[in-house]
């Protein structure tokens, strides 16, 4: 992906408001060129607000009056669009949609067009597209807020960059090496004999409690410094056994 | 999935606004329960005016002093986290947690939480938790907006329900069949005789013209209606060529 060849555009946008929330959901994605196409108010100071740490894609935004001049050198262009058209169109989803600008943006320039907040891009806007993007929204409410439409797209965009580097193990970073099968074992003979001391557990009818404990810490996989603490405890309630056991 | 099963829980929500919104990023994705634990300002009019359509969302929230209270009957914790742990916590990126709430839901209670606008979760908040959830921003700028980050989780949720069910096909939705490889053979017979005619292809030197022709219309791949509509151009061009032939 190259990033500088990727622009938003805002088509018509009402709410400063949401021009700032625009830039703030595409800085936080890595984006950074935004186009606004006759903003109806605009510098104002409830964009700066709601940019917060993305002043910047404000104070740089590009403002002119028509889409031609928005989108004139642009060599793939996306619209958004909620709704169905009379005459379809190449239409993806959001995520593939995403994947195809990352792919495209490494040569080039891609625009991506958000119509305004009431009534979405027109006719002749989508026109101009070679593709339709589509959020599937619920059908209980279909209609996003504009600077949550880009946010998601810009989420794609990010995701779809990261795509193959993100760790699909939810253990990745761990501080700990896991504990090896056979400390395991040695914990669990030491829970056992512990538990037979504390008179919880009876040889004679162990029921399925080892399984069971077993299963639940094997479930969990236990990192080196977790059996350390276990065994800590263990060995400490054996004492306390012992001790009371010579009162 | 069950969204009956899944609740937003918003951690000491500061502003009013941003209640709305994540009302109206629920909804749009097709969530509809929201706790909130000691918001500081609620109910407020800017609630309900950010939150749209999605004000019932609003007006059933159910509003608690404790995280106690708001998560006691959930069996499937998940708390979203900017920041790295001194103690590392089993970590998803959003896509992932998604999947798991989707499938969780179906049998358990689930709930979500989010911080506060400035600080997140606190480490206490945090270690209720059965997974932390990770939104991989860019490192330009981390720090999303507490409704953006509800609406990407609840986007993921929606996806991962979704899955399997979105065409991946942008031509999925079009009104006319495709031409046939036969109907391409006669078009491009017609287009080849117009041109001749109108003498922009020298049948003695037809370079590459075909050919190059050949690979645009077969790249867009035609519809019915669109072989149709230049056949007739094609057709009506080679009768004005012969009106002017016979002058």
């Amino acid at each position: 992906m190259n990033s500088q060849n990727i622009q938003v555009v805002l088509v018509n946008p009402s709410h400063p408001g949401n021009i700032g929330a625009v830039a703030r959901a595409m800085k936080n994605m890595g984006l950074n060129h935004l186009v606004l196409v006759a903003p109806r108010k605009f510098p104002d100071p409830e964009a700066q607000w709601r940019a917060a740490s993305a002043v910047d894609i404000i104070d740089n935004a590009r403002v002119v009056e028509t889409l031609d001049e928005a989108i004139g050198d642009s060599q793939f262009v996306v619209g958004t669009s909620a709704r169905d058209r009379r005459i379809p169109w190449p239409v993806q989803d959001a995520r593939l949609t995403a994947a195809r600008i990352v792919e495209r943006s490494v040569k080039e320039k891609v625009s991506i067009l958000f119509g305004r907040e009431d009534s979405g891009l027109n006719n002749e806007e989508l026109r101009r597209c070679n593709l339709h993007c589509h959020i599937p929204t619920h059908p209980d409410y279909e209609s996003l807020n504009l600077s949550m439409a880009v946010q998601i797209v810009c989420y794609e965009i990010r995701m779809a960059e990261l795509e193959g580097t993100l760790p699909s193990d939810e253990d990745s970073h761990w501080e700990n090496p896991f504990a090896t099968s056979q400390d395991m074992e040695y914990f669990y003979q030491h829970l056992e004999e512990t538990l037979v001391e504390l008179e919880f557990l009876n040889p004679a009818a162990p029921k399925q409690l080892m399984t069971r404990l077993r299963r639940l810490y094997n479930r969990v996989r236990l990192d080196d410094m977790e059996v350390q603490i276990l065994r800590g405890i263990l060995k400490e309630t054996r004492r306390v056994i012992r001790e009371k056991g010579t009162n």
